[in-house]
C-alpha cells in the first residue's frame, strides 16, 4: 500500500494559501499562514489552519494550535515566517508550538525583524524541535515584501501598476482617453487594492481621471488607503479618492483647503523617500503606485521602484503617453526586471518582475 | 482492435509543415504542402509527402504523387491550398490527382486566385472525388498572408516587427543604443528573415544602425531582399543591406549614387501604397518592417501594416522612442489586435496579431 504523504512544499503552498487571506490587514505585521499536519498510517491529516488576521490579533500559529487542540501533539508545522521568540502583543508563537508538543516545524522564510532573526528556529530547536527552512521561501519572501521593506529599509514596498497598448502608451495625448485594458485586466488590479495597504496617484491623473482608488466587484473587499502626491496642493476637495483615511501628501510648506477634512490625513515631504518614511511610520507596508507617467518616472528616478505590474493590451495607439518618461539614458544602462509571472488574462498579457534597485 | 486514423486536422498539420519549408521561397506563388495517406486495416500510412519549392518548379501535389505512386490510388491528399484547375508554367493538380486516382481530397483554404476561386474543388468533385474543404483554414490562411495579399490586394503583406522594453521603448534618446531583446528573440527574428520575401527599413535606421537585413546563423536559410525607404536619396554606397536584389525606394524626382550600383534596383514611388505595388510588381509577397518609429508611424497612419511580431524585453529604460509616433487620436479609437500568439522567448514576451485595416 502507498502511504500518502505529500512533500513539505505542498503543504506550504496550503500555509501560503492561509497567510494571503491576511494580505492588506496585517500591516504593520506579516501576513502569516500555519497548517499543522498529522501523519497517519495512510495519509496524512491536516489538523489545524490560521492566519494571522490583523495587528493586535493572534498570530497565526495560534489559530493552528487552537483548532488541532491536543491532535498538534507529535505533529508537522508549516509556517511562512519564522515563529516569534519574543513578547510583542502576543506571548511568543514558538513557545506555544512548544508548549503544544509539535514534534517538527517547517519553515518557509526567516523574520529579519531584529527582535527575531532566528532566535525563533534556536528557541524551537533548543527545546527538541526538527526544524526544516527554505521551503517555498522564495514565494514567501515575496508574500512578505511590505513587511521585510518596513522591517529591513523603513519604508513601503513600492509596486508600479500600469497598461499600456502593445506600442508602450498608457494615454492618449489628447486627453481622449478610454480604458487601455480590458474587464479580466481591471477585476485583477481589484483584487490587488484589496491586499495592499495604499494605493498612490499623482495631482494630475487625480484631477484628470478623478479615480476613486477603492475596491469594487469583490466579496470580502475592503478598500487600501488612497494617496494623493500633490506638491502643490492643487488637488479640490471634492476628489473621489477623499474618504477616511485618504493621505494627502504635499510640499513642504504648502497648504490646502483639503487639509480641513477630518478625514485626511496630511503630510509634508521634502522628498519622495521621505514621504515612503512617513507613510511607513502610518503602518502602509504595500504602496500600489498607480501613476501617472510624470509621479512614476520620479519614483523610478529616485530607484523607489521595487515591482511591476504591467498590462500590455492589444492595440495600437499612434502617438500618447509613455508609463515612464525618465531618465535618459543608453539601451545598455536599462534596468533590468527579474520576471516573476507572465500570464493571459482576458485578452491583455499580464508581466509582473521585480527591480533590483 | 482499436483501428488508428488520425483526424483530418493532423494530416493537414503535416501539410501545413511541407508548406513552410517553401516560405520565403515561393513567391509571387503560395507557399503549398500536400500529404497522401492511404488507409490500412490497423492505421493509415503516409505515402506521399511534398510542397512547392519555387515559382516554376513543380506544385505541392505533384512530389507528394509522385512519392506515393499507385498507392495513391483510393487515397486521401491533404493540401494546404485549394489544387489549381487551370495550366499555368506547370499542369492542373486537379487532373493530377484526377489521374492518380485519388478518393478523397481534402483542403485548407481555397485559392482566392480569379483563375481557380472554386474551379479546383468543382472539377475534383465532378471526377466523382470526395472533397472536404476548411479544415485548419485559419492557419493556412496565415501562412499563405503573403499570396493572399498579392491577389487580393496587388501588395505585400506587411508584418511590423519591433522588440520594445517594458515601459514601451525601442530606443534610447541619445542613440546609445544596444539591443532590446535577448538572443533567443534575434535568432527568432532570423528565422523571419528566412520566411519572408523582404526586410525593408527606413533611412534613419539604415544610417544609425547600418543592419545588414540577412539572415545569419541558421542553417539552409538564404537572405530576403533588403528594401530601403530613402526618399531623399540620403544612404550611402557602403550601407550595410547594399547586396544583390537590394531595393532602393526614393520619392519621385529624387536620385542618389546608389542608383548606379548594378545590384540595386531604384523604385520611384509617389506613395508608400505606390511603393509595395511597385514591391509586389517584383515579386514581393511578404515584407517584414524593421523600422524605425518615423517609417513604421507612416505605414500605420496609411492603413498599410497588416501583422504585428511584437518583442517585449523585461527591462525599464526611462526616457525613450516609442514603436509608433503618429497618429493623435484617443485610447478609444485604437486600433484593436486579433492576438494570434503569447509566447516566452528567451527572457522576452512575444505577441503575434493581425490588424483588420
Amino acid at each position: 500500500m502507498n502511504t500518502e504523504h505529500p512533500p513539505d512544499a505542498e503543504y506550504m503552498q496550503l500555509a501560503l494559501n492561509e497567510a494571503a487571506k491576511g494580505l492588506g490587514r496585517t500591516s504593520p505585521n506579516p501576513p502569516v499562514g500555519c497548517v499543522i499536519v498529522r501523519d497517519g498510517e495512510i495519509a496524512s491529516e491536516i489538523v489545524g489552519r490560521g492566519f494571522h488576521p490583523k495587528a493586535g490579533e493572534p498570530h497565526a500559529e495560534v489559530f493552528a494550535l487552537r483548532e488541532a487542540g491536543e491532535r498538534a501533539r507529535g505533529a508537522t508545522a508549516y509556517v511562512t515566517l519564522e515563529p516569534c521568540s519574543h513578547d510583542g502583543r502576543t506571548p511568543p508563537c514558538a513557545d506555544a508550538l512548544i508548549a503544544a508538543g509539535v514534534a517538527r516545524v517547517v519553515v518557509a522564510a526567516g523574520d529579519p525583524n531584529p527582535q527575531v532573526n532566528g532566535r525563533g528556529l534556536e528557541k524551537l530547536r533548543a527545546a527538541g524541535i526538527e526544524v526544516a527552512t527554505g521551503v517555498l521561501e522564495a514565494a514567501a519572501v515575496r508574500q512578505q515584501a511590505g513587511f521585510r521593506s518596513l522591517v529591513t529599509r523603513g519604508r513601503p514596498h513600492v509596486i508600479y501598476k500600469y497598461a499600456m497598448t502593445l506600442d508602450g502608451k498608457v494615454a492618449a495625448l489628447n486627453e481622449g482617453n478610454g480604458p487601455v485594458s480590458g474587464p479580466e485586466a481591471r477585476a485583477r488590479v481589484m483584487a490587488w487594492r484589496n491586499e495592499v495597504d495604499a494605493v498612490a496617484v499623482g495631482a494630475r491623473t487625480a484631477l484628470l481621471d478623478n479615480p476613486q482608488l477603492n475596491v469594487r466587484g469583490l466579496d470580502g473587499g475592503r478598500d487600501p488607503r488612497a494617496v494623493l502626491f500633490d506638491p502643490e496642493g492643487h488637488l479640490p476637495a471634492s476628489a473621489r479618492a477623499v474618504r477616511e483615511g485618504t493621505v494627502l501628501v504635499l510640499r513642504e510648506g504648502r497648504s490646502t483647503p483639503l487639509e480641513r477634512d477630518p478625514r485626511v490625513t496630511v503630510l509634508h515631504a521634502h522628498s519622495l523617500q521621505g514621504a515612503l518614511e512617513q507613510l511607513a511610520g502610518l503602518g502602509v507596508a504595500t504602496l500600489l503606485l498607480e501613476g501617472g507617467p510624470t509621479l512614476a518616472s520620479a519614483f523610478f528616478e529616485a530607484g523607489l521602484i521595487d515591482e511591476l505590474r504591467v498590462f500590455v493590451a492589444p492595440k495600437l495607439l499612434g502617438a500618447g503617453l509613455s508609463p515612464l518618461l525618465a531618465p535618459v539614458r543608453s539601451m545598455h544602462a536599462a534596468t533590468e526586471l527579474a520576471v516573476e509571472r507572465v500570464e493571459v488574462v482576458g485578452n491583455d498579457v499580464l508581466v509582473i518582475g521585480g527591480l533590483s534597485v
